[in-house]
């Protein structure tokens, strides 16, 4: 079933009002019709299955029922990559969102060939708004604005885990990934890999390296990699 | 150091003749010259470390030592996948190889809306042998034509584990991988999914059906969870 996100404020006790792009969609994509059921989500990741009353500028539906889902990976990952090109970023976090992933970090580093200033954010939000609708997560990842490279000292002291992904190491997440389920943040470096000096610092700044297997990942790989085994290791929200 | 694929027969005792398209690769993208040193990788995964000695218009390489390398996974992971969109087979393709699969197999199946004739399968080699090349692996994966549903079922005897990834199940890669390293078998379903009647087939020919979590994977994303995955259980070559 489609799904919509949509703000608490357009709920009335059992009406919800869907509006803007949300409403094109319906009409013009789904080519829904009255009587048809979608599935609303609120930001605070409570979901409604919803009957289709009325379409006009809005498109009215109502409550039918509140709905138990338990879409979310057991663990909230956090990738951190360098600066990469609007479309390699676009691919990464459309498949993140599928993934699990909870936020994603752009930040610039010494080789990324990328300018902060040109980023549009408002199409990466677009992008993890409809990823989310179709791989049925209740949660939208969080895409950060890009950070400057030392915002990753204060950004690691969030989380008990936080790893680097460079090839300069024998260790592997089967050894570094934490046994309880908890908060991790991933760092990865853009095309050009890191420089020394980043890869000093992080050290310094309490991050683990991590090899992610013998072969070389592209950039854009690094991040679906480490999403993919995260969500094998610790599972979903409903799992055993 | 940039790779490069050759045939035996490119090798004399001590001079590897570099041809075709990795001349204008060594020349005129890498802008190589006199002295600067690549690898050489032949069919049965040999690989050389060389020096360029001549540049026209072949290239000639002195073999300098032979290589030890263990960048291919411990396990056989095939993907079988319906037949999807030629850019959406690219990006697979390319994130297999640097994922470790050793095979991939696109399958005709009834939501298929892709031609079976229509498929470049040159263009999907040179994809893989790139990608190889990119990501030091020392085998090019092997990219299957296109085959008739049923040959699945042949297919499926050479492998002691096969899977079908559908959403209809609660068995998980962590209940169906099997603990020694083999041959897996893991069939994705096109854009639209499977039909039903595609899935029984599937059953009957002892395929397990796998969940791979409660969020929907677009299909081009599902092949590189699982292959990410495997990696991830399996390790490499060299891994204890």
């Amino acid at each position: 079933m489609q799904r919509y996100f949509i703000k608490s404020n357009q709920i009335n006790p059992s009406i919800i009002t869907i509006k803007d792009s949300d409403v094109h969609h319906i009409k013009n994509v789904m080519r829904m019709r009255l009587g048809d059921e979608v599935l609303c989500t609120d930001e605070i990741s409570t979901t409604y299955r919803c009957q289709i009353e009325a379409m006009d500028a809005i498109v009215r539906c109502r409550i039918m029922e509140q709905v138990v889902e338990h879409p979310e990976m057991r663990v909230k990952l956090t990738i951190a990559q360098g600066l990469i090109s609007r479309e390699k970023t676009e691919e990464v976090i459309r498949r993140l969102v599928e993934l699990g992933a909870k936020a994603y970090i752009p930040v610039v580093m010494r080789r990324s060939k990328i300018q902060n200033d040109r980023i549009n954010y408002d199409r990466y939000d677009k992008i993890i708004k409809e990823a989310a609708e179709q791989s049925q997560r209740n949660v939208l990842m969080q895409c950060h604005h890009a950070v400057a490279f030392d915002e990753l000292k204060v950004l690691g002291t969030q989380y008990p885990t936080k790893l680097v992904a460079d090839l300069g190491t024998n260790h592997s997440l089967k050894d570094l990934l934490p046994r309880e389920t908890a908060a991790i943040l991933v760092v990865i470096g853009p095309e050009g890999g890191f420089d020394t000096a980043e890869l000093d610092q992080l050290n310094k700044w309490g991050y683990q390296v991590v090899s992610l297997g013998n072969r070389t990942l592209r950039t854009e790989t690094a991040p679906l990699f480490v999403a993919s085994v995260c969500g094998y290791v610790y599972g979903d929200d409903d799992a055993n």
